[in-house]
């Protein structure tokens, strides 16, 4: 018997399904899970997502390392970092820790961790590979678990979840219709996932040009340019194929 | 400025969209909404929507009225009547008054009135035109509310509201992207919705066929076969087109 793969389009919608029995793989395509597979691509030593700005000055502080997050698309208040992969190049951020704030996918991991997910990933165009490589490996029950956006469906975390459901569907029971119909959105736009974002209008893409990043926006739709597999482990995230 | 479009996935997410200021679509494709369509346009007099059996039960004593629904895709324990639309033919149901209750549509369409909102119609492929045009005279916000399957996003709710949002796009303000990939999606399947629930897999289209009924199928997935315009009004469902 197969194991059994969900998709749940909204953090809002997640005690819908059995996170207890399953790996959970947290999806913040614009910006958190992006960012967070390319900084340990580059070799930060771990990343410790945090829910809001407070902590995260706060934890920095105790362990003296780098602070991130931002809000309304600007670096937080008190935060040294910001939100874009293109901030942790190897060269700044080999081998450090950082603390990590974010609107939405902070959020759902935790919600995952709070309800007893067997174990939680990220994941991201950026990884997608590592992802499958090893969801396909571990052969376990797979909840891809949508950021979304203050949990209102998003249009590209749902494409993220399509494109996972597309290559690795043959190894699992496909259980929830959201799984299809990610998978059929996937289809329809793969071709050319930044101009369909751009033609469907959706909300984030223009929330973010509106803030110059379109370049951030390109990148975090180009597969495997970060190839690492984020665990959560202790309250961290750690790159597991290190 | 133009009214604004919303469309709400599931009622678990029902709260983030402001229905006080919105006319709500309640959306139960298979099979509620597209029963109500066809046995108000079949002449029926009025429909109580009602959340459970025992309420069914004794509404149709109290009334001396026909009591319908299914639990478990079977006419439940006390009443008389199923959910399918071609219990409700003209010969039948003409001026007659039926309460029905469903497991997800009467649901979302109680929780869309308690929360106040302006007004309530019911949608469904059978009565598509009539409510498209209805929304484009008032000229009002709109939420297309998805009943789903306990909360669970579904294919054909979905493929109904991409259907609406299709024909009525350039009139509104798309506010969500939920609104966006259910157009996408729907284009994608429009050609054959039949076949497109069936290739993938709709979790619904098992459940109903498993119990022969993929007449009814067909027949919900056709377009403008009952044009009427189920209004909500005083705990009833009117026929607002006559």
């Amino acid at each position: 018997m197969k194991p059994s793969l969900n998709t749940c389009p909204s953090p809002a919608l997640l005690h819908l399904f059995d996170v207890s029995n399953s790996i959970v793989v947290i999806i913040d395509v614009l910006r958190a899970t992006s960012t967070i597979a390319t900084a340990l691509h580059n070799g930060a030593k771990e990343i410790i997502p945090v829910d809001n700005v407070s902590d995260c000055i706060h934890i920095g502080k105790e362990l003296g390392c780098i602070t991130a997050g931002e809000r309304d698309g600007k670096v937080a208040e008190g935060l040294q970092y910001g939100n874009s992969p293109f901030e942790y190049s190897k060269e700044f951020i080999a081998n450090k820790t950082m603390v990590l704030t974010t609107t939405n996918g902070t959020k759902l991991l935790h919600m995952a961790h709070s309800k007893g997910a067997k174990e939680i990933i990220t994941g991201s165009f950026p990884n997608i590979s590592a992802v499958c490589k090893y969801l396909i490996q571990k052969n376990t029950n797979v909840i891809l678990g949508c950021a979304a956006w203050k949990d209102k469906v998003n249009i590209e975390d749902t494409l993220f979840a399509g494109a996972i459901v597309n290559r690795i569907k043959q190894h699992f029971l496909l259980e929830c219709d959201f799984s299809q119909m990610a998978e059929s959105l996937y289809l329809t736009a793969k071709e050319d996932l930044f101009n369909f974002m751009k033609e469907r209008n959706a909300t984030h893409y223009h929330r973010l040009t509106n803030f110059g990043l379109e370049k951030d926006i390109r990148y975090c739709l180009t597969n495997d340019t970060a190839p690492s597999l984020p665990f959560y482990s202790n309250g961290k995230l750690v790159n597991k194929l290190l």
